[in-house]
This record gives C-alpha cells, structure tokens and sequence, in this order.
C-alpha cells in the first residue's frame, strides 16, 4: 500500500520530490515524541523541529479547534489575537526589536528582511554565509549555494565562508571570529566597489545549515562590529535556533551576545501550523512599511495566532527552554560515550546536537546516510547536514526526556557497530 | 476598549498597516455569510472571499481539529493527504494540468510560477497587467504597479493595460481583445530586443484588481495565441476567481475558453488556513524540479491538506458553484434596480460583482468610500478596487442566498440615497 501510495504520489506531484530513506516512512500519527506508520510501527522522533512542543500537543490542537470554530479572519479587522501574541513575542527579545510582522512561512519572513534592509539603507547588497539555506522564494534563493537560484545569482549577493569545527575559517579555531568577520569587510568592500552598496548581512546564529559548528560565546562580536561600522542591517534568521531550541537563552543571537536589527522566525512558532514572522526595530519597520504596502492575507490571522500563542503557553508552562538545556547536557555526554574511530566531533547545545562524521580525514558521507537508515530501520528518526552532508542532526521535539536520550543513544551505538 | 486596541496594535505592528474603515470593525465571531463585533452587532459578509464556503464552516473546522489531534508534519514522510488532495484537484482542471506544488500562500505560488517560466524557457522576461496584484514576494511585488518594488522595477517585467469597460483598451469594447493582445506582443517585442527574452504572462483571468470588467467569453483568445506564439508560458493567477466564484465552471480561465500551462491557487482553497498551489504541466514541473530542489517545510502538511480537502468536500456537497451562478445572477439583477446617477457600471458573474462610480464622466473614488462608510455602518461589510479606487466590490462566502441579497442590495440602495 505505501509503495502504490508513492507511486501515486510522483505522478501527482512530480519528480524530484523526495521523501527521506530508502524506503520512505508513512505516517500516520504522532504524540509527543513518538510518531507511527501505517503498519503500526513506533518511532522515536529525533528529527522534527517543527512540532516544537511535541507531536499533537493537546493545548495547542484545542486552541486550533477552538479559534477554528469562532473566526477566522485577515488582520484588516481588528482582532485581540494578533495584538496580544505579538506583545508576548516582543516581550521575549531586547527592548529594541519591538515591532512584528506576522507572515506564513520563514521564507516570506526572510524575503522581507532582505527588503527591510534594502529600505532603511537605500543600498542591495546582501551577504550571506556559503552554505546556507534560508527559504525558497526566488529572491532568497539567492541566498542558498545548495540550490542555486534559476538563471544564476544576482550580482548584488555575495557569500562568505560559514565557521566549521574541523576546518575553521582562517585556519584555527582561536582564529576563527576574527578571520570570518575580516571575509565579511572584503565583501562589504566588494559590493561597495560593485556599486550594489551594502544593505545587510544575514546568518542562522548557529550555522545550523553549515553543520552546527561548535562557536564561543562571542565569536559573532567581530563580526557584528563590521556590520554596524558599515552602517548595514544584522539580520540574524531564528528559524531553526529560535524558540528555546538551544536551551538556557530563547534565541541563538541571545546567547552570542549580539543586538540583531531584524529577527526572523519560522518552524517551530505555532508547532506546525503555518506560522512565521518578522522582528524589528522600529525605525527598520517604518522605512519598510512606508516603502512598501506590505499586506499578508493569512498572516496574523486569529487561528494562527492562537496557535503561536498556545505554543507559547507551553514552552513556557513545561519550562522547556531550561528543560533544553538540562537533557541536552546529558544527550551531549551520552553521545560522547558512543565509540567509533570516524566520529570526529559530537557536539551542540541543549536539544540541538551534531555528529561529524570522518574517515581518513575526508568526510564519510556514506557512513553518515548508513547511520541515519540504520536508525530509521531500528525505530529512531534523525537526519544529515552540512556541505558534505556527513554531519548527523539530532533535533527532537523539545519535550524529550532523559529516557528517550538513552533509547537513542543504544540505537546510534548499536548503528555504528553494524 | 476597541480604541486602546487599536493604539496597542500600531504600537506592536508599526505604521501603516491600515485596518479597513473609519472606524475598524473589531470582530470576535463568524458564522456563515455573519460576522460579529465586540459589541455584539452582527454585519453580513458581503467582501469575504477567504471564507469560501462560509465563516467557521463546521465540516472545515471538524477536519482541521481532527488531523491536528492526529499527526501534522512536513512532506518528506509519505502520507496520504497531500496525494488524494492532489489527485481530487487535478481532476477539476484540463487533462495536461496534472501536477501539484502545495504551499501556504498566494504569494509563494505566485513566487513559484514566475520561475517555472524562467525554468522551462531558459528566458527571464516576464509581461503582467499595469494594475494588478499578485502577491507580496520580492520577485512577485514586481508584477504589481500598485505597490512599486522597493529600489524600482527589475529590467526583465513589462506592464501591459488591463481590459477596462468604461475604457477600454484600443478605444472601443470590440476591439478590445485584440488591442490587448496587441499591447502584449509589443511588450513581447520589447522583452527580446532588450535581451532578456519572453519566459511568461501572468494574468487573473477576471482583472479582479483591476475592476472585474466585463469580457466577452472569448476574451482572452487572441492574447493566448501571441503567448503561445512567442513560445511563452501562461500561467493564470486563480487565487480570487478559483473554486467557482464566478459560478458555472470552476475556475475563471475554464470560462474563458482558454488552456494556461501553470495555475495558481490561493486564498479560498482552505477556507482561511494558509494553503496555496501551483498546479502545472508535467513537463513544466520537471524543468523546474530539475532546476530547483524546492520544498516547502508546511506546504502540503497533513492538517493543512485536510482543511483543503474538506473546502472542497463543501464545495461539491452544497453544490456552491452552480449556486454562485444562480444567487450570483439574482444579484447582477438587483443591482440593477438600484438607482443613482454615479453608478456607470453594474457587472460581474457568480458571487463576484462591481459597480463602478463615476460623476461628470471621472471615477468617484469619494462616493465609492462614501458607501462602503455607510455600509458598515448598516450592518454590511463591502469593498472598493479598481486603479481609482472608485468601483464597489461584492464578493461575499458562497452560501451567500437571495434573502442576503436582498439585504445587501437595500443597504445599497439606502446608502446611494443618504
């Protein structure tokens, strides 16, 4: 029944859609961290970001039905919804960053930082790091050097070397602050002498995407600094980081101690409703809401609001920013009880977590996809990052306990055995 | 209470993010063709399109409770959904429009549907009407003369006239279809000369933005042949005319006799949850799948594919398209009976109508505000379109019936007499 329900599944949708495994997982239920296939089968979900606050969490799924039921609506009316949750959100981040835009996806939410830079700096350059990914309009594409955009980069973009664990920017990891944001100034320096100028500068701030690179606490200083100096906007993307994910700090730029002009958040907001938004100052909002009408159909509508905000509740209600930190602590230590001669680093913070995987000093790509089948075939679903895709990606619904750690960390060992 | 509301709602969202009306109407409850404010006063629907098959349907609101309660993740996991929806809403289309990209909103597909053009003709030029609206994307905001990109239009998009009735293009409503196209092959003309080449049209097959006017069947034929000729691709915007708004056939361009090679779906598909589409030729979404690893993170979830599939299950089950046709014809008729020397133009078909407002032959944008005022004020909620902002916009839910019509058409009435 799968294999005809894949089959039906090209035909409707096209190629070049792919599902994750070699045998694709059909779901059909979820519950906190556990998910089920069509056979009955129970998996222990290390993968899903988006159902932040657990798979089917029933606060959230009431407050769905039940705003569903009352009104639904566009932010042309007034509504307390959207009024109420986007003080709540604000209340989370630096007093500076005080105004929202709520939108549908991290994609439009990205979309429109790029222009909000734009609009307060009357320049187009934009910077971003090489290996990134930030969403899939066309203009954000630009962005991605894993999918190139159709017809090319524009010449107004430029990408600058993500830091890396193993092989650091410059060199050495001590380094490594310093020689990422000296790459940053020589591409300032390129747009400016390019004629594009330089709007902004926009990273995930844990280079999720690059493989969750192990970083000091102040590695972003320098780089900020370079940015401010050139008067262009810091643009941090909170789409993966955001939301506690991290533990101890509710936001990646928190804990590296930088002030962002514009935050972008996305995936896990509202626990898989469709539900993004953009953070502002101020000032970037007024420039960017007098050049350009802006206007979102869905975006803050009454549902999705009391979906963000019922996810809220529950971060807040289960204490799941510290609850983050404390398993991931001990996910952390357990992984380094894992033994195999290619791991070559474990690594991440609070529910957040990478294996890198190399052999022979080169990336082992291979070893990588066979640990992640191994897994998905003994009841654990995880995925792979980073350029070479070597890098294992350990990032659960928040509410994953010590227990389940245990369970995960008996299958990873048991895979590398194999 | 409304007042500190809306003080609190610019203090959060910033400047200039406009609520309809003098005063905004704050609403807490919708049923139906019904909304209802704070105050408890009850207002008939006459503007929302969102809420297609009506405010809070309960057969909507039952399956997007339900498959939240069940499971809701991306769509690199097989589930059924997305596939038996797809396969629902290719059914409703032309045989060759078979494939499907699901997305969250009108602007993403929008977004999409401008580089499958790219994609399957190696070009970069894009030709849309001068006033219409498509989305609010960086690349999509391009195609709007209403809302001017920030930093200017891109050097590869060509605005052409919209069809008017009042005015129309090449001077005379005959010859209408024809200059129209004409307009198109020279912007075709200008495109290749300029280098960048013709990639695509875009079009809402009933100008909504533009002020719905009245056009032949046969309208859009010759235009067709100039893209076809020119080795173009048609893509046809469906987000305000699809799912039967026009009545008779479900989707505007099916009215008009023509074959676009890419669809694109948005606001009503789900009855207010964030679902949109593109729906395209195979062999147009091979070139683009092959030119870009798109994925899309909530398009396609399996909460968002149930509340979709459950507008359609409505849709067909209450029979609303021929009842669009019907009600939307009783409607056309009254409107007629309605009487007042400014009205220059009473139009539309199914449950989308206009009446365009002129004094001493010039749009009367004041007259046009005028009434929508007082409509509100009187318990209906209508709005304006059009360049000058001067035609009234009737497009209610579709279980909108003649007793609401009756309603609406005596506000009217009453509102052209004060």
């Amino acid at each position: 029944m799968s294999s005809d329900l894949a089959a039906r599944r090209t035909a409707v949708l096209g190629p070049n859609v792919p599902t994750f495994y070699e045998t694709p997982v059909h779901l059909v239920k979820g519950e906190g961290v556990w998910v089920w296939d069509s056979d009955g089968r129970k998996y222990l979900d290390c993968y899903n970001n988006v159902p932040h606050v657990g798979h089917c969490h029933p606060h959230v799924v009431t407050a769905i039905a039940t705003q569903a039921a009352k009104l639904n609506t566009h932010t042309r009316y007034l509504h307390v919804g959207i009024v109420e949750y986007c003080e709540r959100l604000t209340a989370k981040f630096q007093t500076q960053l005080d105004q929202v835009i709520m939108v549908c996806s991290g994609s439009e939410a990205n979309d429109i930082a790029l222009r909000m830079a734009q609009a307060v700096t009357g320049k187009t350059g934009i910077i971003a790091t090489d290996n990134t990914y930030h969403g899939n309009t066309m203009a954000v594409s630009h962005l991605s050097s894993r999918k190139p955009p159709i017809g090319g980069y524009a010449s107004n973009i430029r990408h600058i070397s993500a830091p890396d664990t193993l092989r650091p920017v410059g060199g050495t990891a001590d380094g490594q602050a310093v020689a990422f944001a000296q790459e940053l100034q020589t591409a300032i320096d390129d747009l400016e002498s390019a004629g594009h100028g330089f709007s902004g500068f926009i990273c995930c701030p844990t280079f999720a995407n690059e493989g969750l690179p192990d970083l000091p606490q102040d590695f972003m200083k320098p780089a900020e600094q370079v940015v401010k100096a050139a008067g262009g906007v810091l643009i941090v993307d909170e789409v993966q980081p955001g939301f506690g994910r991290g533990g101890e700090t509710w936001w990646g730029h928190e804990w590296l101690g930088i002030s962002p002009d514009v935050v972008t958040l996305g995936k896990p907001m509202a626990n898989g409703h469709p539900v993004a938004a953009v953070v502002a100052r101020a000032e970037i909002m007024a420039e960017f809401r007098n050049a350009f009408g802006y206007f979102n159909t869905f975006g803050g509508n009454p549902v999705s609001c009391a979906a963000a905000a019922a996810t809220l509740d529950v971060i807040e209600q289960e204490n799941l920013v510290n609850h983050a930190k404390n398993v991931g602590s001990v996910f952390l230590h357990e992984l380094h009880s894992i033994d195999h001669d290619s791991i070559a680093s474990r690594r991440g913070r609070g529910l957040f977590l990478a294996l890198e995987l190399e052999t022979d000093g080169a990336a082992d790509e291979a070893l990588a996809a066979h640990v992640v089948e191994y897994a998905r075939n003994h009841g654990l679903l995880m995925g792979r990052t980073g350029r070479n895709r070597n890098i294992l990606k350990l990032r659960p619904p928040m509410p994953f306990s010590n227990e389940n750690v245990a369970m995960a960390c008996d299958i990873l060992q048991a895979a590398f055995k194999a």
